[in-house]
């Protein structure tokens, strides 16, 4: 059976990940990231999904790592997270330098220790107008850089497996929904209130993804602003 | 004046490293990694490097990463840590999987968020038979990745610097000893006892470094083999 390391946040993308690798007949382990986030809370929704899934899951302590890596709104209590549409410049403000590079190395590092095929994650194409290590190019430079990295001690032809690469958020809520996956059980909101906020950019995308892919969103959201 | 986060484990390499740094203008931050090593000493090594060369230190505590990287005789206590040549084929027992390329990236994203033109680590040639992170294309991809993760963050021309990449540890010895490196006040045994063993790996390359740069070895080895 194929082995995979994968990065569940908890949110909407990275749930659905998981549901659609196991469908595919991978055995997954499933890894999530303190990072200091505000929403913290999106771990209980990726515990949820590796133990709905059968995954063991386990996350990765990296408070350490906040304040040297700090000034993004998602981290640092002092800076407002922007309302607006995910796409926006001010959405900048939420980026956490070379944040997927450290998860996903720790991920390749788990990978390669218990002799699995790949490591997966769920980055789409939404992401990349902001998110520069969400873009394709990172993807496949970060492949390439885990085969060096890990030659000799890797599985042959070691992959990182990124389904949504090239999708928008509305594919993914199509997919997910096709696979049954539970989205009320899923998290966005970069505040990390008791619900999602529905006004800054992860809610305004994940709202909009559900409108496009014609799928009834079951978020309970805080606000939804006139369109 | 040109900054770097600098990789400071508090050996012999690392140390040398951030003098040379230092001599050379750079202003430096010194990062260093709790993994679960058993040579956790090494990083009251690293302290008192960066305190030396008026460099901030931060430990990054990665030890809730230790257990998924598990299995190496550097961080599982019931591997021994192998004696023998650095550069012999036992020595595989001490890889970490892909720790450099987590390592790396911390310090590349605290780079970033600091505004700092540079990483800066001291993997050198005789690292290269065993330790696949340490090798020349390894460096070279990390930093075209990067680049790529931290496309419009970072400032341009952003580096990895490994000024040893080619080097010896003679060289290494050689260069420190120009520079006044206090190599007394260094730590490079993998098995972390009180003081150095004089026959793992790294106390055997240690050795042999002072001998082959003829400069004298101030260190105080547990046992030190007949030639």
């Amino acid at each position: 059976m194929k082995r995979a390391v994968v990065l569940v946040s908890g949110g909407l993308d990275s749930v659905t990940l998981a549901h659609l690798l196991t469908a595919e007949g991978w055995q997954l382990t499933a890894l999530s990231f303190d990072y200091g986030q505000r929403h913290r809370r999106e771990l209980e929704y990726a515990a949820r999904a590796a133990s709905r899934l059968g995954a063991p899951h386990h996350v990765v302590d990296l408070t350490s790592v906040t304040a040297l890596l700090g000034g993004s709104a998602l981290t640092d209590s002092r800076v407002d997270v922007p309302d607006g549409h995910y796409t926006d410049e001010s959405m900048k403000a939420t980026v956490v330098p070379n944040r997927n590079a450290i998860m996903l190395s720790v991920a390749v590092g788990a990978a390669v220790a218990a002799g699995a095929e790949a490591v997966a994650c769920a980055m789409h194409a939404g992401d990349h107008p902001i998110y520069p290590d969400c873009r394709p190019e990172f993807v496949l430079a970060f492949e390439s850089l885990s085969r060096l990295a890990n030659d000799g001690f890797a599985v042959d032809g070691f992959r990182v497996v990124a389904p949504f690469l090239h999708d928008t958020k509305a594919d993914i809520v199509g997919r997910g929904s096709e696979l049954g996956v539970p989205f009320a059980d899923t998290w966005s909101c970069y505040k990390g209130g008791p619900r999602h906020c529905g006004t800054c950019g992860t809610c305004v995308e994940r709202r909009e993804a559900f409108v496009l892919a014609e799928v009834a969103d079951p978020t309970e959201y805080e606000t939804v602003p006139a369109q």
